[in-house]
Parts: C-alpha cells; sequence; structure tokens
C-alpha cells in the first residue's frame, strides 16, 4: 500500500484525447477542389470542401456509404440520382449509398461544403 | 414499339427525390432538451440538439456508434472520457464508440449543436 496504492481514478486513461475542430478551416487551390479532413474513423468522415468557381467533384457513387453535403459558405450545386438542386449556407442534401451524385461551384464566390460519409468510403 | 417504346432515360426513377434541410432549424422546449432529426439512415443520424441554459444531455455510451457534435449557435460544455471542453459555434468534438460522452449548456444563451453518430443509434 501506501506510495504503490494507486487509486482507480488516477489510473484511468481516456481512449482518445478530446481534440477540438473548427468547421471554419478553409484551403483553396486553383488547381483543384481540396478536400480538408476534420474527423474520420472506420465508421465516418467529416470533411470540408474548398471549391473555387468552376470547381466540382465529378458525379461518383459509393455502394455502400451514404454521403452528406451541407453548404457552409457560397453556394454549390448537388446532383443526387437525376435530381439536382442549388444550396445555399446552412443547407443539406442526403446522398444515399448507390446513388450517382456530383457538387460543383458555379460562383461567383467561393464555396465550402460540409461532407460526411458514413461508413468511410476509403478507410484505412 | 411505337407508342409502347419507352426510352431508358424516361423510365428512370431516382431512387429518392433530393431533399433541402437546414441546419439552422430549432425548436426549445423548456422541460427538456429537443432533438430535431434532419437526416437518418441505418447508417447514420443528423440532428440538430437545442438546449435551453441548464438543459443537458446525461452520460452515455454508445458500444458501436461514433458521434460528432458540432456547436452551431451559443456553446455547449462536452464531456468525452475524463475529458472536458466547452465549445462555441463552428466547433466540433468526436466521442467515439465506447467512450462515455455527454452535453450540457450552462447558459446564459441557448445552444444548438449538430449531432451526428454513425451507425445510427437506434435504427428503425
Amino acid at each position: 500500500m501506501g506510495a504503490r496504492s494507486i487509486t482507480r481514478e488516477a489510473r484511468y486513461t481516456p481512449p482518445m484525447p478530446i481534440e477540438k475542430k473548427r468547421l471554419d478551416v478553409r484551403r483553396f487551390d486553383a488547381a483543384k477542389m481540396q478536400k480538408l479532413n476534420l474527423f474520420e474513423t472506420g465508421r465516418f468522415f467529416l470533411d470540408v470542401y474548398c471549391l473555387e468557381p468552376g470547381q466540382a467533384q465529378k458525379p461518383h457513387v459509393h455502394a455502400d456509404s451514404d454521403k452528406l453535403y451541407a453548404v457552409l459558405e457560397g453556394a454549390a450545386e448537388v446532383t443526387v440520382g437525376a435530381e439536382r438542386a442549388t444550396l445555399g449556407p446552412g443547407e443539406v442534401v442526403l446522398a444515399p449509398a448507390g446513388v450517382e451524385h456530383a457538387l460543383e461551384n458555379h460562383g461567383p464566390g467561393r464555396a465550402a461544403v460540409l461532407t460526411f460519409a458514413a461508413p468511410h468510403t476509403h478507410p484505412k
């Protein structure tokens, strides 16, 4: 006992320290859309996509992952299957697994789009 | 053929019509924290939690789902395991599967917290 006694509390180590990320991270590149990862696990990813006017994420499909696009800044046109919508700040759409989807910034300003996918489309 | 001919395009029905939701939805209730669902599938849910000052989501654990809390409005104290942080607008934290987590609005204003869990913690 004495110095060797370690309480339950003192021994406790959290599995992962709390870490804050910010939705207002941005990085733009004239060459192509930028993807900034905030968090990812095997179960999901949360990214901020940064698109200069004219930049796009080409149509593609995830067989087994659902995706959400939420515009944070600017405007972006989202295509999901045969449907299309232009989203402004604070608007969110779902691209369900198995449905082709795409994202495009027709300008005139930059666009930042919060993107979630579950499960992660490219797990490590 | 003739009238019975249906082109591939005309036959196409998207699996789900595009539907916009908004991050600025709010509903507060003096009785308890409100959960407003934006989207949910078997793979995830995306909710906005609305907390009056003093309201909280009690400590709980999801064995197999990761959760994200992103403060949209006001401030909220998030506890994850033994760690604790107060988040302001645009700040995000991860509560990994298996780790106890909780949320509390210490005021003085209302708080709105975007909450994402994958997989869905209570699939239909």
